[in-house]
Order: structure tokens, then sequence, then C-alpha cells
């Protein structure tokens, strides 16, 4: 890694040769820049540690002058128990995930001697903006050279100190790897965001962190494709045969384990017949968390019967900017729905299409809502808290993404691939084909992966064992409708 | 199918309620209606040809005033023997591919009864512009019902009556369907394109399908993401090895077969030893079938040298921006290259990432090219021609994308799928795991497909089996490097 004052166009052209180096490294290369990385950042913790405080320092007199919030000083500080250890052990848990890319997905002969291959590889050049949190830095580089791209990252000034002396370590461990310099870039000039966004003819992908206002100005200026979020709206739809007991646990961890996510909740959608069964425990619950509840009148008319006269005169009314609001706090709004239909065309009109939830013991209920329901991860009995990368067994995250195409939710190493279409022949040619010439063979081929049964005589084998177990061969792993099975 | 005047608001908010609807209807119902669109069109031959002439009356008068040209009349005729079968044939081969979406990509178990799955589902709302080819509303409107997706068609003007009348009679098979009639809409007022570009709150993905221009237009002017391409720069890279009789036979049906197809061949790239092997069988070949041959200045020598004297009069020296022009017509530049890398840089430089070829027996050069090169389509010894859905058995195609992201190379229902992700619970939620919590399995499940092993009994079972019949197990299906076998 380079942390370079070179122009904009400098570094991505430079970030699109070194990628083209990178994309055919082997996996040993590049996971050897990760061992690298690692040692190099383990070995230098009291330099980064040193630069991180001056950071903290100049964040501290901010805040108390009350230009910067507490909770950004906060996620600065590197120095905080176990934060370093966590970092360090993020670019190893990457490192040992499986390569993502020169992977066959899919294989079909043409015909003889012609044949159809899907590979995986890299995207190319990657942008990634972001604020604050240098950990981040560590991260992401990690999972881009993982994958096998190259990128530019630009950071917020906050942490300009932090992530110069990273910086600086990784570009000295990388020059003992295969890994070319130029891969990863860290720009320390200032004003460039919007020249960097109209470099589209290098830049392959723009991945902005941070808040909506950062994404929303990304998205606007810029041809590049950008992954990720402006807001998380998410939303619980509670119905009224879920036991309180587990409506008050799955609904207080989605508020308040942490208020600030973007996979936190901000909207409870209840069901008329749920406003007098587990709706009172729930409102009870959340508002001894000190979450500010703002209520339709059906659900403030019946929590106000059903609650005491403390927690009664605690609950607000909704207006109507409450169901359009990311609150990023301890503040939910509550809205009563007659029907799933009624809840189904709520979320898909006001949520974020980030993460939503059903809360319900009715299996025909929750598939209905499962199915129809146009978010990047949907939910029956758990947590909006869930959507995350390593929960979602990734290793770690370059954020999450509410786009429609290419990559959606917790985008990991599989967000940062692509594939071309590789075909290998004998001197076959288009004109040959169709139209009283030869045919098109077509034929699915294995990918690579023992565990497939290869042909029909294979095929046969398995289906006989399972008989013999009296154990499904085909439905058994299907579900019809939403295809899942509990 | 409505052929609508409404607003472009109008229509794009009516298509994203619409396609919640057809987002859940089942298999069944989504094939229904291809087939009863299907049948409509075959009984409504007589009405559409009629309407054709219409079109094509008006496109010949044009041509005559010089204002069109005579490839674009002859792609508007319907009637040309065996176009309008082609066409109604097209629809039942999508309807009988495999249903694209509700499809369960992978499944994780995250803890005990927490399980995450990823599900295919429809993108949402389409945008399809296209230029002229009045068959194409008929395939894109089958590729859209098939993979659950709403579209919104705006065709050319040259074709009006033919769109009207196909429309007309889709619109009233639609009603006799599942699938709602908003789902597909032509739309005939003028001038709304930009207006349309503009809806990206409806509006999910957009595919033009025409020249260049078009093309170019609808990139720069929408924040909608673009699928598609704006230039077919195709080339093939030539070494002294390979035989010249079959480097004469893919050369000359890259270039010759159908020159205005965007896998046209434009470029031949050839190594320095070939100028005097293969190239001069090519180069004569290729003048035969009437190609200019824009040489520099080495090929031009050699070629001067080794052909006789009718044919080395018709050769031309290149001028530089011959490397960067789409000719679409019976014109190749040919460029010397001294190795593999020489021709890697040069197309990662000049191609436009649509499709490229090596041509050589040499297996470890070719992997070397197809691992380096950054294109949709990689080929070793075979035409550019031959990159098309059709030909890469997705039935039909919506176009060829030259992307970095979501689909790359012709894209078939895959390309106008996405996922969402499952996670089924009980009650757990996130504040339980990590720090001193419980742990997360992220155990790997299969994936509804009754040919994979489903564990370690059967795993054993097809070991076993294959060790009897003295095949190999795990290895011969995977290949290193690039990833494939011959």
């Amino acid at each position: 890694m380079s942390l370079t004052n070179a122009t904009p166009v400098e570094v991505a052209r430079a970030a699109r040769i070194g990628s083209r180096k990178l994309a055919v490294l082997s996996t040993g290369d590049r996971n050897g820049a990760l061992t690298a990385i690692h040692r190099a950042l383990a070995d230098g913790k009291d330099e980064v540690l040193a630069a991180n405080a001056k950071d903290l320092e100049a964040a501290n007199k901010a805040a108390a002058g009350g230009t910067l919030s507490q909770s950004l000083v906060k996620r600065l500080d590197l120095g905080k128990k176990g934060k370093y250890e966590d970092m360090l052990q993020g670019i190893l848990d990457v490192r040992d995930l499986e390569d993502p890319i020169n992977k066959t997905t899919a294989r079909t002969l043409l015909d003889n001697d012609l044949t159809l291959s899907r590979i995986t590889c890299p995207i190319g050049v990657l942008l990634i903006i972001f604020e604050a949190r240098p950990e981040v830095i560590a991260n992401i580089s990690a999972l881009a050279i993982k994958s096998g791209n190259a990128a530019i990252l630009k950071g917020g000034k906050e942490s300009y100190h932090s992530f110069a002396a990273i910086a600086s370590i990784i570009s000295r461990a990388l020059t003992t790897s295969a890994v070319p310099a130029d891969c990863l870039q860290l720009v320390a000039t200032h004003d460039v965001i919007a020249d960097l966004l109209k470099l589209d003819t290098y830049i392959d992908l723009c991945i902005p962190r941070g808040g909506n206002k950062l994404v929303r100005m990304v998205k606007d200026s810029t041809a590049i494709p950008v992954l990720g979020h402006a807001d998380g709206i998410c939303i619980t739809y509670l119905r009224a045969d879920y036991p309180a007991e587990k409506a008050v646990k799955v609904i207080v961890d989605a508020k308040v384990s942490y208020p600030a996510g973007c996979n936190a909740l901000e909207q409870l959608l209840v069901d008329e017949a749920a406003l007098t069964t587990n709706l009172p425990a729930v409102a009870e619950a959340l508002l001894q968390k000190g979450v500010s509840l703002r209520c339709d009148p059906r659900s403030l008319e019946a929590l106000k019967s059903k609650l005491d006269a403390h927690s009664a005169a605690l609950l607000q009314p909704a207006s109507d900017t409450d169901f359009d609001t990311e609150f990023l706090d301890l503040i939910i709004a509550i809205k009563t729905v007659s029907s799933v239909e009624e809840a189904i065309t709520h979320i898909n009109t006001h949520s974020s299409h980030h993460t939503d939830a059903i809360l319900t013991t009715d299996s025909a209920t929750a598939k209905s809502f499962l199915a129809a329901i146009d978010s990047s991860s949907v939910y029956w009995n758990t947590s909006t808290r869930m959507a995350d990368g390593q929960r979602y067994g990734f290793g770690t995250e370059v954020g999450i993404s509410t786009n429609k195409i290419h990559s959606r939710g917790p985008v990991g190493l599989e967000g940062l691939s692509i594939y071309k279409w590789v075909i290998i022949g004998d001197a076959q040619v288009s004109a040959e084909y169709g139209a009283g010439g030869k045919s098109w063979k077509h034929e699915r081929l294995p990918i690579g992966d023992q565990d497939v049964a290869r042909n029909a005589e294979e095929r046969e084998l398995l289906r006989k064992f399972r008989a013999e177990k009296g154990e499904a061969n085909g439905a058994g792993w299907h579900e019809h409708g939403i295809g899942i099975r509990k």
C-alpha cells in the first residue's frame, strides 16, 4: 500500500495496471501477502497506537468544542480493549476463507471438444470511501487482496494519522510479497472524492462506508456502480400468536442492542389481534430500556388501556414521517395492520429494503411474508440485527447492499467477485451450427465438486441408497413456494 | 400487456405494483401465461403481419429517400421465411427452461434451529429500450415473465405498428392468465425515454438493445443500473503454431459470418513468428471474402512479400484509430506483437471487454491468456461469434453485458434474477452470540439438489463406487490455474 499524494488519475491508472497483475496471482501468493500484512501490523502496534493517539487528541478537542460526537470519538479509538487484536485476527480470518476466484461455477458441453465454463474472477479496481473507524482499512485491504481486486481507499480526515501509520506498515509488508504495491493505495490528499468518482474507465465499483449523507452524495455523482445502502429502515411484523416472552426478547435485541446500527429496528407493525396479546409486554420492555414509543392511534389507545399509568404517560403519538425515518436512536414507530397483506404492502413501501422480519408461529403466514417482502434480508422469528457478514459466516463484510443487482445484503468475498465465460474449442465456428448444420449439445457438466453425482449411474446409486434407508430422494430437499425447509 | 399512453410515472408505478404480484406467482402460473401468449400470437399472425406491412411500407419509402438503411428495413420484416415461427418457438423455449426463481442457492446452519438461506428472486421492474426488430418484444416479454420481472418496453418508431399489434394481442392473452396486465407495458408515447430514465425509485434495471449511440445516451443519463454493451471490439490473437487451415476457418467465421454483430472480429493480433507461418493463408482467405486488411508496418511488409501481386495491392496501412474502432463491416485491423504479454496488454487496453480469443496449440500460453484477459468471454481456439445466449444454452438472451458486476457476457434468465437472504429462527437474538456468549455454527447445508451427497455416509458411498471403477474422486474434476480442464 502506498500513502499517496498522486493525482486521482495517476492513482486510478496505477491501480488498474496493478489489478491485472494481482488478478493472476495464485491463492498462495495472495494469502502470503495477508500473512505478511498481519505480521507487520502486529509488530507495528505501538507505531499505530501512537498515531491513533494524535487523532484521538484532536477528536477529543473537537468533541469538547461540540463539532464531533462522542460516539465518533469512541469509534476512532484503536486502543480500546481487544480492538487491535480483533483487527489482526480479522486479517487471518479472511486469509483462511475459501478462495473466491478461479472457481468454475458452471460447465456446459456445447459440442464435442467445445466446452463453455463460467469461472469466477476479480471485479478489478474498487474505490472505497469510509468515515472514521481506522480498523476498517485493514479489513478492506484483506478482503480486496483475497478477492484479487485492487483498491483505492479514501478515509475520513478524523482518522488521518491512524490511516497513514497503518498504510505505511502495509506498504512495507507488501514489498516482501508478490502483490504489487499499487494494488492498495490510500489517498491522502483532500477533496479528491469528486475527481475519483469521475474515473469510471479505471474504477469498476465504489463502496461508500458511512452515513446516509456520504452514500447519497456518492450515488448521485458517479457513473461507477455503487454498492451499499443509504438507509437502514428495518421493520418487524408482530403477529398475535407469537409468545410474548420470545417477542420481547427479539424486539428488544433488534431495537436496543445497537440502535446506531443500520440493521437496528425502526418500526414495529402489529397485527390488530396482537394489540391485546403480546404487544403490551413488548411495549413495557421497550419503555424499561428507555425506548420512546411513537404509536399510531389504534396501538396508542390499546396500550393506554393495558399499561400502568406511569408507562402509559410515556407513550407518544406517531406522525406520518415517523414511518419513513431512520431514527438510529432509542425511538420506535408502531403501526397497527389488519392483515399480512397490509403488512407486506407497508414494508415494501416504507422499509429501505435492508432487513425485515415477521414474528409468528404460523408457517403459512410466515412463508407468504418471506416470499412477498422485497428486501435483501427477510427473517422469520429472529432479530433484524442478524444482518451482518460475520454472523452470516462470510468472515467479514465490506458493507451491506440494498441494491437490486449483483450483491444483496451483507457483502463478503463473493460480492467482490464476478465471472468470465471461457470457451475451449477445436476450431469449431458459429456458421457450422443451426439451420441444417450441426446441433448444439448443451449438456451440463459437473463443476469440480466430488460430492455431486456425475452421471445417471451415480444418481441411481444415491437414489437406491436413500430408498433403502427410507429417505426421500428429491422432495425432502426441495420446498415449494419460498423454497425453504425449516 | 397494455399499449399505454399513460405518463412515465404512472407506467412505472403500475409496473412496480404489478411486479410484486408477479414475483409471488407459481412456476405454473408464469408458464401458463407464456402458453397463452404463444397461442394468441400464433392465432394473430395475420393481424401482426398486416401491421408489419404498414411499417415496412413506411420503411421502404424512407430507404428510398435515403433516411433509413436497407439492413434496417430487412430487420423490420416479420414476414421473412420462418421469422414469425422462430419468434413463436422462442416463447415456448423460454417457457420450458428451468425456473430461475425461488431456487435455494446456499444454506448455512447458523445455530440450532437458525438457518440462513439464499433464495433467488426477480429483480423487480425492467426498462427495456430497443430499436427496430419487432420480434424482440415477444422474446423480452417471455424472459421477463419467466423470471418474474415486470417490464416496461419502449420500441423504436420504425416498428410502431408491429409493436402495437403484438402488444394488443399479448394484452388480450394476459387477461386469461394469472399475470397482471401492468407487468408488461409498451410505452407508445414519444420522447418519454428521458423521463423514464429518471424513475430509479420504481425501475430497477435498464437494458438498452441497440446501437452504440443509444447505449451511451442511456448510460450517461440515468441512475438506474444499465446492463449491456456499447461497443463490440473483439480481438483474436494468432500464434505461429496454430494450423493455417483451422486459423482460416475460425478467423473467416469471426469476421465474415455476420460483420454487423457485436461479436464480430475487429482486430487480429499476430505473433511475429506467425507472420510467415499461418498469417498469409488467413490474409488471402479474408481478401477473397472481400475483407479490407488494415495492417501495421510489420504485417504489411510480411504480407506484401508473401502474397501475390494482386492480393498485395489490396493491403492497406493501419492508422492508430483502427485499433480503437468497431468497424461493423468487412474491415479488419492487423497488428504484430512479440509476446503473449504484449497481446494481453493490447487486448486489455483496446478491446471492449466483450469477447477475445487466442488461437494456439500450446496449452501453457493459452491458459495464461485465458487467465489474464479481462473480458466477459475469453476463448481458446474458437470464433468470437460464439458469444450468444442461444449458443451458450440460455434459450435466448436479453443482450450481452460488458459490465463488471452482476451479469457478464450473454444475459439470460439468470441475469434477470437476484436473491434474498432468508433466516428462519426460534427467537435467537444477536446479543446472545460472541464475546463470551454462544458460538456460531456456520455449517454449510445441502441446497436442494438430490444429486449432491448429503452427509459423510453418502460421500463415502460415491468415493467407494468411483474407486471400484478406477475413477479419481476429487482431483480429476478440479483444475489448477484457470480452473479448466479440456
